[in-house]
């Protein structure tokens, strides 16, 4: 992490300019696109018959804008397009208008380091009632921009965070609802989040119920053992900063073995960390309330990739602020 | 189901009646309370910012209203009281204020056969960030009055409905979320719901991945065997219809399993019907393409026994419609 104060104080020069824009622009605060209509974001109202309130019936996925540009952008659409697909969602735009609709909005809103979401719910037609063939799909689409989400302040990552394997609740097994199609129905993370909290700590990483370790409340867990990554590849979220960490490792010939995680290997790991668009690459130093010592070297180097590669033209989309 | 011309002509009578309304009552096709202020439902919105839209962190009950009356209402308040405690939400009226914004609501449409939905969600404020101790919750409520749901319509229950046991999905474990505590994240009720319009039907019941049925997209399954009832115990939400069935069976002499229900019961059952506040008791008379024959005696009295306490004065709370 030896780029982090740079990294860091960037952010924070950019926090301070924004808090005077919103004076200026009640969109610096965050805003929304529904219906075709933008407003501030603390404004913003959805039809509550709408599925995607009514039976959480919807899919979405999270972009963050990081120093003015959009970071893998594409990636994020095309995720959104296959979960949408297994869910037999038809969002009401085309890729090319989600695309444009999502950079205008982040413009519009003035926000450089930004946590977007892209929503599509299934409308007001319950899947119990289907349309008759033939019959447009009328699923809705919100997009939201706010100011960058950090689920673990960034303050706190040159320590890293404390975790706890949840014990009194477990991951939705993927045959019940897919992790693989970003859903909101937090159920069990939200249970894990309270057990944390009543445990002392924050970062609850959940189990399959059968023994082995899945993923927390909005986060992939990565492991370090004898150099190498370990993560579950079932039951999980195929999370975009998961991908970014494997990218850092495998240009710095770190292994990276994607297979079930054994409860037990989260006690025995060298470095633990927890990887998410709304906060990166975040140490956890101490698990179950026994430290795992200071940050280590291989959080380090996925750390300081990671950032890197929002730098880097090819996985970045400028957003044309004076618009 | 000897009552069943006399009970359906009587809501079809009031349904007529109800259309007329509506012309001259906006409130008539439906009507919502949120933040104090009475909208026709099909207007009626909420904050996008709502947890309970962004991680679907709510719980809810559904009493209903039948002919001017609602019924079992103490029961659904019981239930919702007891969700908001172990979902630690604290709805911002006192009970005898949900109460009566329920009635109020309900007289104000005009509605005298009624769906009720009353919603508590966590509000602005996500579990990751907890209000600083003695702070209020600032937990939201939505009441919701339409015209009454059929899960089944009641021009098919003299007939019974279709099943198939769903074999691409499982409900969602108790250990994950807690199926008690009345929730709307549908994830594994949706993929029923596909998959059963796949096969050529409506009603999924869903299995707990470990050999046993659990229930379905909205309503509890009861088998009769050898002349009684068999229902899930775990893994199940405690259906307030599924006691009123309880009740009539305890008055008929019929026994009540309630324990794990094994898949094979499923098929060897002598006869099936699902329950749910949203169309009361409604029978199954083929499972998997298989014919189970017509609609059974013991059906019969459940059916006649559930829709006559709808006229009993302990299970029922008026409806002052002249305020």
């Amino acid at each position: 992490m030896a780029t982090m104060d740079k990294i860091f104080q960037g952010f924070e020069g950019r926090q301070a300019k924004l808090l005077e824009d919103g004076s200026k622009n009640p969109l610096a605060h965050g805003a929304a696109l529904i219906e075709g209509q933008v407003t501030p974001l603390y404004e913003a109202r959805i039809p509550i018959l709408d599925q995607g309130f009514l039976h959480s019936d919807l899919t979405y996925d999270v972009p963050a804008v990081w120093d003015g540009k959009l970071f893998r952008f594409n990636d994020h659409l095309d995720r959104l397009e296959r979960s949408c697909v297994k869910l037999r969602l038809e969002p009401p735009m085309a890729r090319n208008e989600i695309e444009q609709a999502t950079l205008n909005l982040i413009a519009k809103s003035g926000i450089r380091d930004a946590y977007v979401q892209i929503i599509v719910t299934r409308g007001f037609r319950f899947v119990r009632e289907p349309a008759p063939s033939g019959a447009p799909a009328d699923n809705f689409i919100y997009i939201l921009v706010m100011p960058y989400v950090w689920v673990m302040p960034h303050q706190l990552q040159p320590f890293g965070g404390e975790a706890v394997v949840a014990r009194t609740v477990r991951r939705v097994p993927p045959g019940a609802i897919d992790p693989t199609i970003k859903n909101l129905q937090w159920g069990d993370l939200i249970r894990g989040l309270l057990e944390a909290q009543d445990r002392g700590s924050q970062y609850p990483f959940l189990t399959d119920g059968d023994g082995n370790i899945t993923e927390g409340s909005g986060y992939n867990v990565v492991f370090v053992k004898d150099g190498a990554l370990h993560t579950a590849k079932k039951g999980v979220l195929e999370g975009i900063t998961r991908q970014s960490v494997f990218d850092v490792a495998r240009n710095a010939g770190i292994p990276v073995h994607l297979d079930d995680v054994p409860t037990s290997l989260a006690y025995e790991a060298d470095e633990i960390f927890m990887c998410t668009t709304a906060g990166g690459v975040m140490p956890i130093t101490k698990l179950d309330g026994e430290s795992k010592g200071e940050v280590g070297p291989i959080t380090k180097v996925i750390w300081d990739g990671y950032w890197a590669m929002h730098y880097e033209p090819k996985y970045t989309t400028e957003i044309n602020y004076e618009s």
